[in-house]
C-alpha cells in the first residue's frame, strides 16, 4: 500500500469511530483543540514564519501573502471559530419521519456520517482547522490535502489536533494532512475509492474541474461563481448602484462577488453613470458590451469570455437587456449556478426572477454577497456547492452527513 | 452534434419547462398517459410479442422471459402505478427553513427538480413508464436508455407518453428513449456532463461498477445486495427460521433478498437443522464455513468469494460466528451497504446493530425484503442507492430533487 492508502485505511478505521461517538465526546475534543492551539500559538507562529518566508522568497504577491500570514489575533480567531462549532447543534443521530407503518414496523430515517472526507485546499491554513473542526463534530474524518505554499503551518495545525484528539480519548487518525503536495497526491486521493466517501476540491477552477471530470470518489463542486445583478427596469436606481458596488468591490475576490451586471435598456442611460460612479471609487474596470459603451464611452469592449469569466478582481462585464426574458437568458448560458440577483420593484418579476434562475442561492433586492453559512444561519462550511446532488449552497454540518432507515420489528415477513 | 447529444439538448429545454410546470399540469400530463396506455394496449402488445419472439429464438431462460412479458394484466397494472404517481404529495416548490435573519433577510430553501436524469436499465419494461411517471412528477426530464432485449416494448411506450405529454400541453421531450442499445450509448450517456444532471444505472454489478468508476456525469448507485441474516443468541429460533426463509426464497432474484446467514455459536446446532429444514422446501444450496459443515455436512464448503457474492438465486452463504463483535466485523468487510438484519432478543444487542452497522437499511427483527420505496411510504421508487451521498436506500420523489436558497431582500448590502 501507497502511504496515502495506508492514511486511508487509518481514516476509515477512525470514522467508525467517530460514527459512534456522542456528542459530549465530540465536543470535548473540540475544546481541546482549540486550548491546544491557544497554548501553542508560538509553535505554529514559528512554522508559518517558515512558510511566509518562502513565499516571499519565492515572491507571493502582497494579497497572497495576506492569506498565508498567521498572527496571534488571527490564531486566537481560529480557536473561536472551533470553539463555535462546540455551540452548533450536532447534526448526527437525529431521526426523521419515524411512523409505525401498516404491518407494524416502525421505521425512521437517521441521520449518520459520511465516513472519511478528502479536503484540497489552497494557500489559506486556517481552513486547516475549519475543516477539521466541522469534519469532527459532523462525525466524519478527514483527510487534508492543503497547499504547498502553506505546508508548515497546516503540518504545526495537524499535530496540534491529532495530538489534542488523543488526549480527548479519540482516535489521532480522525484528522490528518497528505504531506505529499505534488499533484500526484491530488490524483491518489481522486481514485481513492475503497476509503474516501466524500471529495471536496475547493481552489480555483482549475483545480476544480479537474477533480470532477476525473474523480473516481464523490466530489461536490464548490466554489467558482459568475454571479450576476440584474438591474430591472422598476429598480430604485440608488439601490441598485448600492447593490452592485457592494455586491463587486465588497472583496472581489471571494465566489459570491458579482462578476456582471445586466442592465434594461429603459433605464441603462439613468443607471449606469450613477453605478459608474461609485465603482470609479474604486478603480473598478468596466466592460461592456456595444449599448453600454454608447452610455459610457470609457468603458473596454466586453468580449464573449468576458461575459462567462470569474474575474475575482476590479473589473465588471456590464450589459444591456431588453427585459426580464434576455435576462434570463443570459443567467442561464453564462452563470455558474452560484448566486444571482435582481434589483425591481415589479412583484411579477421578483417572482419571475426567482422561480426561473437555477443557482444555489437567488436574490432580490439584495447583493450576493451574502451567500454564505453563516448568513444563512448554518453556522460555519466548508464551502459552497455549486451542484445540485446532494448539497446546493453554503455546506454547513448538516450537508456531511448521510443517512439510514433503521427499523424495529418484531418478526415480520413479506 | 451526435444524436445522443441531439437528445440530451433536446430534454434539457424540456426540463426548464417543466421546472415551472405546476402540480396540476404535470398530473394531466400523467392522467393522459395511464389512460394512453390502456388504450393502446393492443399497439404494446404487438410490440412486446416482437421482443419476446427475438428473446426465445435467442434462448432466453424462462425467468428472464418472464419479465420481459407483457400482458393486458401487467399494462394495465403499469397505467395503475402511473395513477398512483398523481395521488402522490409533488415534492416541488416546497419551501423549507424559510426565516428573517438578523440583518432582514427572508431567507427558505426550496425544492426543485435536478433537471434532466438519465437512467440506464436492464429488461423489464415496465421500469420504462415507472421512471418516466416518477421523473415528470417531480419536474425532471428523463432520457431512459433500456436493455436491446426490451427495445420494441420501450420504444411503444415512450412513444405513447410523448404523444400523452404533447397532447397535454407539456414538452414531449420530456421523456426520450435513446435507440442505440449498445455499449457506446452508455458510455455516451456517462459523459454527457453538458446536459445530464444525474445518471442513475440499475442493473448488474458489472454495469453498475463501470458507470460509477467512469461517469464524468454526476452518478447515483443503486441495487447491489449482499444482504445478512444475523441470528443472534437470544434469537427467537422460529423467527430466526421464518425470517432468513422469507428473506432468502421469497423473491431471490431482488437486490434485497439475503445472501448470508451469520448464526451465533451457542444456537448454532439447535438453529442451522431448523432453518435448513425451511430452506429445503425450496431446495436452497447452502455454502457453509467449517463449523457449519460440522452441524449440517450435507452443505457445500464456502469460499471467501461466496461471503462477497450476490447470488441472486436459491443460494445462501451460512457462518457461525462468536458473537456480535464478530457478527458486526463480517457485515463491514463483506457487506454491500444495502440492507442488513439482526434477529435478537437482547436490548443492547439490538441497539448496538443499529447503531454500528453502516448500509442503507437497518433491520431488527424483520426481513430484509421490506426494503422498499413503497414500503417505506415514500411511494413508487426509481432504485435503491447503496451510496451515502444524496440519496440512499430508496429513491422515490423527494429524492430526486436539489433546492435552491431564495432571499428576499430590501437593498441588504454586506
Amino acid at each position: 500500500m501507497t502511504p496515502i492508502e495506508l492514511q486511508g485505511q487509518a481514516a476509515k478505521a477512525a470514522a467508525r469511530v467517530l460514527a459512534v461517538t456522542g456528542t459530549a465526546a465530540k465536543n470535548a475534543a473540540l475544546a481541546e483543540i482549540a486550548k491546544s492551539l491557544r497554548e501553542n500559538t508560538d509553535k505554529i507562529l514559528a512554522a508559518n514564519a517558515l512558510d511566509m518566508g518562502a513565499a516571499r522568497e519565492s515572491g507571493m504577491r502582497e494579497s497572497l501573502l495576506d492569506r498565508l500570514e498567521l498572527t496571534a489575533a488571527r490564531i486566537a480567531a481560529i480557536a473561536d471559530g472551533v470553539e463555535e462549532i462546540i455551540t452548533l447543534p450536532d447534526p448526527i443521530g437525529k431521526v426523521e419521519n419515524m411512523s409505525t407503518r401498516p404491518n407494524g414496523l416502525l421505521i425512521g430515517r437517521k441521520k449518520v456520517p459520511l465516513g472519511v472526507i478528502a479536503f484540497i485546499y489552497e494557500a489559506r491554513p486556517n481552513v486547516t482547522v475549519d475543516a477539521a473542526a466541522l469534519c469532527l463534530k459532523s462525525g466524519n474524518a478527514v483527510i487534508l490535502r492543503g497547499g504547498k505554499e502553506a505546508f508548515n503551518s497546516n503540518l504545526a495545525f495537524t499535530e496540534l489536533m491529532r495530538a489534542a484528539l488523543s488526549s480527548a480519548g479519540l482516535p489521532e487518525n480522525a484528522v490528518s494532512l497528505i504531506t505529499d503536495t505534488t499533484r500526484e497526491s491530488v490524483g491518489e486521493l481522486m481514485n481513492l475509492v475503497s476509503y474516501v466517501d466524500l471529495l471536496i476540491p475547493r481552489g480555483g477552477a482549475g483545480l476544480i474541474n479537474h477533480v470532477v471530470t476525473n474523480a473516481k470518489v464523490p466530489v461536490i463542486q464548490t466554489g467558482v461563481g459568475n454571479c450576476h445583478i440584474y438591474v430591472e427596469k422598476t429598480a430604485d436606481l440608488e439601490m441598485g448602484a448600492e447593490i452592485i458596488f457592494n455586491a463587486k468591490t465588497s472583496r472581489p475576490s471571494v465566489c459570491n462577488a458579482a462578476e456582471t451586471l445586466l442592465v434594461d435598456r429603459d433605464i441603462a442611460a439613468k443607471f449606469l453613470p450613477l453605478a459608474k460612479a461609485k465603482l470609479d471609487t474604486k478603480n473598478t474596470e468596466l466592460r461592456g458590451c456595444a449599448e453600454t459603451l454608447k452610455i459610457l464611452p470609457d468603458a473596454t469592449p466586453a468580449t464573449e469570455e468576458d461575459f462567462y469569466a470569474e474575474f475575482l478582481d476590479y473589473i465588471l462585464a456590464v450589459k444591456v437587456v431588453g427585459g426580464l426574458d434576455e435576462a434570463l437568458a443570459h443567467i442561464a448560458k453564462y452563470g455558474s449556478g452560484h448566486s444571482e440577483a435582481i434589483v425591481t420593484n415589479d412583484y411579477a418579476a421578483s417572482q419571475r426572477f426567482l422561480e426561473d434562475v437555477d443557482a444555489a442561492a437567488v436574490y432580490v433586492n439584495a447583493s450576493t454577497r451574502f451567500t454564505d453559512g453563516g448568513v444563512f444561519g448554518l453556522g460555519a462550511e466548508l464551502g459552497i456547492s455549486t451542484q445540485k446532488l446532494h448539497a446546493r449552497g453554503p455546506m454547513g454540518l448538516e450537508q456531511l452527513t448521510s443517512s439510514k432507515y433503521i427499523i424495529y420489528g418484531s418478526g415480520q415477513v413479506r
